[in-house]
């Protein structure tokens, strides 16, 4: 069992990195909040005699010796960096969980056959650099290093000056850090759990992601003398853009989302009608051939939506993240650690994207998730109970010393 | 008979200041390029043999004597400001026009029995601080002068420090300078003339102005795990009154027009349902009972859609400005100058709001219109000719001739 206490404080400790008012945290990937978080895991890492290295996109790797140096580490963990109004345990709970099984098995004395390794991943949130889950994506080969490195902000930073700028640009190239296997702990995100009074989701899938750039170019004019019937109105043409998907991913539901979540109206003014809107798309669903659909119906509604108001709408698939299915046989032993330590438990998909779903597709991988207060999260008020986090971390912790060998 | 070159030559000196690539320009009230063609108008008012004098709200006003100084001056001119991405017409014109009617005089030795006094008024556009035409209306007393000097921008910069900060927060208290009627030359911003090929527009009304600030406060949450029954998208919220204010406008049209022109999604994430937007709302009609039907059925339209998708909407009338009804008798001057210099000519109802819409409600005011290309305003293509822009300055210096007396 893993010391309950010493997981939940440092939890509530690192939350101090990037603490807002509202009691969230707001910690954006390689900003100054994310470099005291980093600074601090790096000290514990090395605390508990962990061999720390960081790759050439800051992901941090801290390695504990097994007996068997020959074989691949399993991999554990998750990472630190969240949304602009994050909360406390998205990515947070599953690093330090990661760390906490690996001070439990310090104090135990517990030797593992495989060796383990504990990681903290380089903006899997996305929210200041696209695609999500940036780093681990690079890590299976979906990006190269050097086109992630040159991924822009909104205020025009790379990732490389990021990376420099906060002193987390690390030696090893983007993939050194082998693995045999990886298991991640997170919050759920949803709402199922709370909802059937489950403590531990064993997920066995996850939902594949679509992220598309949008522009709309309508034509700037005079808010009082131009008549309705004359206006090509860009904001007037992303309201309907906005119905549009949610209709659609309503008609593909309950297996579908869609979500705007950016736009930026070129320089607003209250009496002159928007001539220009950049925004964001996000859509996803667990069915290949619905996430086709979502697209096609998409692509559809904004080509009439545009002719109709005669403007010019740009839209590009910026990337796209099939549907996940985890290794069977790391389910499995996820389940089994579940059933182990006796906490009630059901499979469950994944609606958010995570590290283990990209590495997923190189080795084995799997996940455990816990309930979060009414499946609230990517918001300040994000909340999960201490014993539920302290089951997440003992589901980990069996799961990995059952692939790992004691 | 003015200028025609000299009035024209102003118009494309004046326009370097703030010139965007696009060929309009961008000077915005109280900004570091509206105090260079304040300083560029200051001496030109003082080559032309006028008394300067600014006052608390940054007005400018340029006296020329005339033979009876126990009467007030005949103003003329308009504003020097401009939208983010204006045009090189809007308010120039009328200002550069006036300046032109002086230098048309001196030139013919012509004295008039009444002085006249032509006019910079501060912030017409309203971009920067609202509301729109802010320092005639507060000569009019629609407002304090103390009021105003707190209004601030988007970045929070009061009027008061604007001022202070390009040196034009002038010595004489708001409303010190009389006049015993005004005259302001514009371009239509509309598209009537030009169908119609009328050179000049006789203005006899205005329409109304409605400025709300709005706010929606729905819930952020994950766009990958969030079902969509659950959500309260502010994003999806305010499309809908979009969409409703547009239908509203259009109900009744054509005497009545609805845009919203700014919209800002707070801490915006590409993965996270927006749960906070602040917008804005122009609402106009030259009918006062329909703009009391565009507030009664906008209010209504928003707290049907707040109450159905759960969110909380605050919506605020932050400026109404009823419709305008132009001196009889400074319309029938403008029309008999019209006429007597023989261009064609209509009566029209302006779109935009005026400084003159404001100065009309306590001294005989009257405004003269000249077409623009395509009607088209509140843009950087914004364009007119030299010809229409001359025949405007000579309709606006007959004008004044026949009020001032020669
Ligand atoms: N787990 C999580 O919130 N990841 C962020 C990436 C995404 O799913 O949008
Ligand atoms: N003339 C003009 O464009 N004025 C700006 C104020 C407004 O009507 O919105």
């Amino acid at each position: 069992q893993i010391d309950s206490a010493r997981l939940w404080g440092t939890i509530h400790e690192t939350a101090k990195f990037g603490a807002t008012p509202k009691g969230g945290v707001r910690r954006l990937t390689l900003g100054p909040e994310d470099k005291q978080v980093r600074d601090w895991f790096h000290k514990a890492c090395e605390a508990a005699g962990l061999e720390v290295h960081v790759d050439a996109l800051g992901s941090m790797f801290g390695l504990r010796k097994g007996r068997d140096m020959s074989k691949a580490p399993i991999g554990l963990g998750s990472h630190l960096d969240t949304q602009p109004t994050g909360g406390k345990y998205d990515g947070v709970l599953g690093t330090l969980a990661a760390l906490e099984v690996v001070r439990t098995l310090n104090d135990a004395g517990i030797e593992t056959e495989t060796p383990i390794c504990i990681c903290n991943w380089t903006n899997e949130e996305g929210s200041r650099f696209a695609p999500a889950m940036m780093a681990s994506a690079a890590y299976v080969g979906d990006f190269t290093t050097d086109d992630i490195l040159s991924r822009k902000d909104a205020e025009g930073i790379t990732v490389a000056q990021a990376l420099d700028s906060i002193g987390y640009r690390g030696a090893t190239a983007v993939g050194t850090q082998k693995f045999s296997g990886f298991v991640e702990l997170h919050i759920e995100q949803g709402p199922i759990l709370e909802a059937e009074n489950k403590t531990i989701g064993v997920v066995d899938s996850g939902q594949g992601v679509l992220w598309y750039d949008g522009k709309i170019t309508g034509f700037e004019s005079h808010a009082g003398s131009t008549p309705m019937p004359l206006r090509r109105d860009a904001l007037a043409t992303l309201s309907e853009i906005v119905l549009a998907m949610e209709n659609i991913a309503k008609k593909h539901g309950p297996k579908a989302v869609g979500t705007i979540g950016e736009a930026v109206i070129a320089n607003p003014s209250r009496n002159v009608i928007p001539g220009e809107i950049a925004f964001t798309v996000d859509c996803r669903s667990a069915d290949d051939a619905i996430m086709d659909a979502l697209d096609r119906d998409l692509r559809a509604a904004i080509a009439e939506i545009a002719a109709r108001r005669k403007v010019e709408v740009q839209f590009d698939l910026i990337w796209r993240k099939p549907p996940t299915h985890f290794d069977p046989k790391l389910v499995d032993a996820v389940e089994n650690a579940a059933k182990m330590l006796g906490y009630s438990h059901r499979r469950i998909t994944s609606g958010a994207g995570h590290d283990a779903c990209n590495l997923n597709t190189v080795m084995p991988a799997a996940m455990v998730f816990v309930p979060c207060k009414d499946g609230i999260s990517h918001n300040e008020l994000e909340d999960a109970t201490q014993a539920d986090c302290a089951a997440g971390a003992n589901v980990l912790m069996h799961t990995v010393l059952a692939l790992a060998g004691v």
